[in-house]
This record gives C-alpha cells, structure tokens and sequence, in this order.
C-alpha cells in the first residue's frame, strides 16, 4: 500500500522534495517538544497512521517516534507555514519527548542565564 | 565590533558551522510563530540585542526580524535543543509574526480539517 499526501497538501509545499523541518508542540501546555524533518511520506504516514512520524537524517529512513520507546505523539493538528516549507505538530505526548528523559528536548537555556557569558 | 558566541553555548552546538533552525515562540500566547534559520553569527547578535536575528536563506545575509517592517521580536530567552541543532526563541512579538498579515505563519492548517483528503 503506497501513502501519498494529497494534491491539496502538495500544492501548499515549496519543494515536494525536500526534508521539512516539522516542530512538534505539546497541545496541553503549549511547550515546544522537538524539531525534527518530514519528507512527504513521513507527513502522508503521519495523517494516515494520527501519529507523528519524522524521516530519520541519521538513519536515513522514516521514523515513528515513540515506536521503540513507547513515547508516541499523537496529532491533534498539522499545519503548514506561509512558505510552505516548516510543518508545525500538535501533539499529545506519551511520556517525554526527549531522550534524556526531560519532557521537552529544548530544556538547555542559555537565555538570559547566560547572558554574561556572552 | 566582533560579536560571537562565547564557549560555554558554543559547546552546546552540533556544529557551529551549519545554519541552524530557530523557533519564535509567542511568550505570552505560546503560538508558535515562525521557523528561520540561524548562524552562530547572529544568535550572538540576537543574545547581544535582545532582539531576533536570523540568517536569511534567500538574502544570504543577516536579518533582524521587523528592522523595515517595525515587526521586531524582543527576546525573553533561548534555549538549544538536547543534540544542539535547533534553537527556540521565546519572543514577545510585535505586531505579526507573518508577512501575510496573520499573527503566526503557521496558519494553514491541513489536519484534521483535510484529513478526508488525504
């Protein structure tokens, strides 16, 4: 069985090719959880299947997130930016989102704590 | 006058030398605005001005975000994600976040309202 976005989709995208980052947001709190990259399978699979499914750059193949942890994303939303070329998730979130057991992979603030290192 | 990173958030990068994506996040509403890209050139610029600075793809240059459109994002902090290759900016976003006019670019949303074509 072969997924494919429909054309209404494809024709919201810049470039049908290219990887896509995708910003997955807790729907609940509002918290930025991840980014990650979407080709148009990933994002075809993600609607079909209700959870977020990425494209792996590091393993070079696509990627339920959650498949192996068990920290599943389900999609509440998708939407496409003006350009058409940043997807936005919302997502309820299984557990966390990062690998280091933290809910959100952004938890390392270097702004303004920082700021004097600067 | 030569801005840069200083070690302590350099250490947290993947790789100082790629384009990094950067998320603007409303502080107050928790939207998500917009996706851009950063360098390490003007994430020091955004940390030294309190005010976003991304690396335009299209431009090949810096871009303070609203310097002709008055649409400036004060930055109330940073974070870098869990591997170091994705910022997320929380801002407090004047006027639109959107060349279009909407608050944020990502207002097109195509799930679940397009799910049946899909």
């Amino acid at each position: 069985m072969s997924i494919s976005l429909s054309p209404a989709i494809l024709e919201l995208l810049k470039n049908s090719d290219d990887l896509m980052p995708a910003i997955a947001q807790d729907s609940l709190s509002g918290e930025v959880l991840m980014l990650a990259y979407v080709n148009t399978e990933s994002l075809a699979m993600t609607i079909d299947s209700g959870f977020a499914t990425y494209f792996s750059r590091s393993r070079n193949q696509l990627w339920k997130k959650g498949e192996t942890s068990g920290h599943l994303q389900k999609v509440v939303s998708i939407s496409i930016d003006c350009d058409g070329d940043a997807i936005l998730f919302q997502v309820e979130q299984e557990g966390s989102a990062c690998h280091t057991g933290e809910f959100t992979c952004f938890h390392r603030e270097i702004y303004p704590a920082n700021k004097e290192n600067s």
